[in-house]
């Protein structure tokens, strides 16, 4: 039997796309809009303070093109805080004004293939009190210039089938593949997380970079790299701009 | 010619998805919102007099993410009767505030794959009376934490075709499969209810958990069975949180 | 040149399936909800009548799930007649309280794999005179309990391509198959459906059944068939419940 | 490198499918809807104008089923005059009534796999003006009572790849093809139209027929033709009922 | 491990395509219609003026068929610059009568695999400072009379896996692809965008043409072409007219 490979799981994750319905927003008064971006703001206020506690983490950013005006992500310790966070902000006047177009439900996962080896002697670690893996799994997402997220899989066919090989083969081609992400370091921060048993595809990837083009310049060189020219899948992709309460004011902002 | 699986039937099975139309609920006024919910937990109250009873079963969670707020699902003796309930449920006030986003229609199954062998003497044993299978055809959902949904079907593509598959290799995969199910007992509650016939896909799988967790972990194991890694295709993933009548009321609550 | 099966065409078949939008239907007044019953009850009472006179013929059944509230199934002589029910039923006060969900257009099919061998003298017959050909290519619709209904084609993939397959292959195939459906005799009836040049799929298949378990046990023993496990490919399923005048009415019915 | 095909082009083409909005439109006057039907009238006669002066053709049908209630074909020189043309319709009072449902751009399309040979002596010919070449590049549309639309491709994939094979192989291919076609002269009227470049699929189809189920034989014996067999992929069916002034209005007619 | 192609990346581009939502824009007054036109087009004057000062490019055509009604698409130095431009096209006046029906993100790109060898001698040439380069990565769209964009994927596919093949063959590979494109010269002009981590294809395709036909030829021509015969998948298709003040004025003037 083909072993599967260990993961490490942290903070659970949503990202929910909305797009702005502006005729709408358009149509009510000056008062209500303020009113409701200044409560918009209260609620993007609070999820900064789980930032700070480090009880959590998100990210804020607008979305270009069509497919939506911005993504909240948000990281918690259980699925139920999200759930609640998703519920607080549709209860919020301005998503009244939004209408969902994406979402995505997954957990930041850390596996094994890339795993240090055990150290010979003494007891075993437990992975999570080492505070690299807990910086990992427990992200403080960074406050980058842009923001790149896509649903993957990994394949199943006839002669491309990654969970029929063996794991020294998957942990090979993933060492090859993370050599590439490494190359990125200071250029593009990647947070991995797993959905299998969440949502529709296997992983979840969110990427930051201060130059935009770093997005397409990693993901291009992977695609040459033969766990994604072999064996990957990709969903639809999102990239967008970051968003502060300046620009979230400028952006809802109508002329009366 | 391939021999087919015998099956044995339980109650019938409606997945039945909503999303809340969240603007509208906010436009009714308060008067109108209490009378929808108190409607609505009535309605559920029926449903605990049926698991009560033991005349059939059900289960309410939220839904994490936009694909849905909550799931209703119920397990009945007729196809007629998980039609009346949802005709019922239609009726309700709380109908009017909700948006269908997806159903499931199927009926809970037990395949021979992994039935003991008829004993060697005696007569043979009607299985529907057998109270182990039984219990697990008519099952009583339990009240766990949280609830995981997905249909998939088995392949029939040249090379990976599972209807083509003898009787016996199919019978040696599924019991390896069954393995690992096996194996989280206590973590994982697994319902798995066929659809041939009732709905898009072949089967539906509903599970329940204490640690949300649980889900990604025993699906990502069995994706490395060969079961799952040549001859599953899977559908749409819904994960959700257990709702009670006091989780429902803070769910629907509206600031006024 | 692969020699195409002969068919034997009859009665033209709409399949129209509607959802009702329950929140406009509440909101109109009790009497304008008798009067769009009550013109619904003669719409059906009409088709009934066609029925009697075998100028054609109808089944009305309510759909279980999200994909329908109900399906009007109708058999006529031409398609004109059919375009005709359709403009009818959509001016009916209740059309406005429905959404349209799925339809499908075929005619009645009887294809050459499964005809009798010719007489070896004599005159050639008619098989459009023949009475067993007849009642099966101008049907009488049972009122059996339970409809499902579900478009299928046959594939044309390398390794798997049914229009590249002589037609004794084809005949052999389909005679194995054919003897399934058989020993479902009395438990299902079956009406066939070529679109062909009508709908997106090339059948249209249409079950009934007493016991609605019928038709999973059907369909699940023929995907074990070569001519299924091989070479079809199914589109969306649709499971029902029979409707009649009263059924209808309490389906229909607000309380006050 | 593989030798492309050359074409003759004609008349640019636009289906354009549309459902009718009934509620809306049982909502407004009598006075109101008579208007609206002369008004469309007007639009129709003026496309009549234009069948009669030779300046472009088009087709006016119901079509059967949920996937629209009409569909207006036109075609013209240029694609500019296809734009106009909807655009008129869409200010139309009936196009508040109606809901788009489907559309295809295309240019009537002789391939020469079909050419005669070029004579030996003499100069070349222009193609364009060949009598019989113009009679099919700016068709006269016919008035036969059905009418039926796809869009189609051609298959690129390993071992069933249509733009690798060598031009000779095509030709005989599609000239056997082309014989089935002509043994529906008389009975089936085919508009080949180009549309790479302009929209989704590599070709549309469009026939007419005086007898409906002439479009199933037609299409169901060339699926076993090698070009279809192997070759075709479809996209979605379209079949009607031919539509005239009277037939319009009736269609439209409303119980006041 | 196979080598990436490298790419020079010049300007971000949008396509944002809309429909008209007629029934809207005909119910308001004359003077509000008037007003919206003419703030659209101090909009797309404005888009000129960066065109003048080579800040930036846009085109804007009107779209045939269903899929919209017009397209602006829009090239600038940044991302953050085209989330602004769409930003503000959603709060001007008109955009409350158009419906979002597609977009596209991508940036201009020319890879390596056209690029000319670097001179032998001499110190290496900052590709960004060549005019021809420049011209090519931060292009002024010409006015031509049509637009045709569409998206598209190399292929991934056992035996036909572009990001598999060696640098040299697929320098091979798009030379001879490249030779039809430039036998195009003068009739088509091409913007090739790549995609990849900004939207759901790897590349997007403009081109502008004074005859429409021309796009059919090409595309047509290079689909026997290897490069698109097996490594090439496409997505949807969109062709179009070009627009100017006037034009924009006669499509959006209703009769009152």
């Amino acid at each position: 039997m083909i072993e599967a490979a260990q993961t490490l799981d942290g903070w659970y994750v949503l990202h929910d796309f909305r797009a702005m319905d502006w005729t709408s927003w358009k149509l009510v008064s000056k008062e209500e809009r303020k009113a409701a971006v200044d409560e918009f703001i209260q609620y993007l206020d609070k999820l900064n303070e789980a930032d700070e506690n480090k009880t959590g983490s998100h990210a804020f950013y607008s979305i270009v093109g069509q497919k939506a005006d911005f993504v909240i992500m948000t990281l918690r310790e259980t699925m139920e805080e999200l759930q609640e966070l998703e519920n607080e902000f549709n209860k919020l006047a301005i998503a009244d004004f939004t209408i969902p177009t994406y979402s995505y439900v997954s957990v930041v996962e850390l596996s094994n293939y890339l795993a240090g080896k055990p150290k010979d002697d003494g007891p075993a670690e437990d992975p999570y009190q080492n505070p690299h893996v807990r910086a990992r799994l427990y992200p403080e997402l960074p406050r980058w210039e842009h923001i790149c997220f896509y649903p993957m899989d990994k394949r199943r066919q006839k002669g491309a089938n990654w969970y029929m090989l063996e794991m020294d083969e998957r942990r090979k081609l993933m060492y090859s593949h993370g050599l590439i992400g490494r190359s990125y370091a200071g250029k593009v921060k990647q947070i991995i997380s797993g959905s299998i048993g969440f949502d529709d595809h296997e992983w979840g990837v969110t990427l930051f970079a201060h130059d935009v083009l770093e997005f397409k310049k990693l993901i291009y060189e992977m695609r040459f790299d033969e766990v994604s020219a072999r064996y990957a899948d990709f969903g639809e992709f999102f990239v967008g701009n970051i968003m502060d309460n300046e620009k979230l004011e400028k952006f809802l902002a109508i002329k009366d």
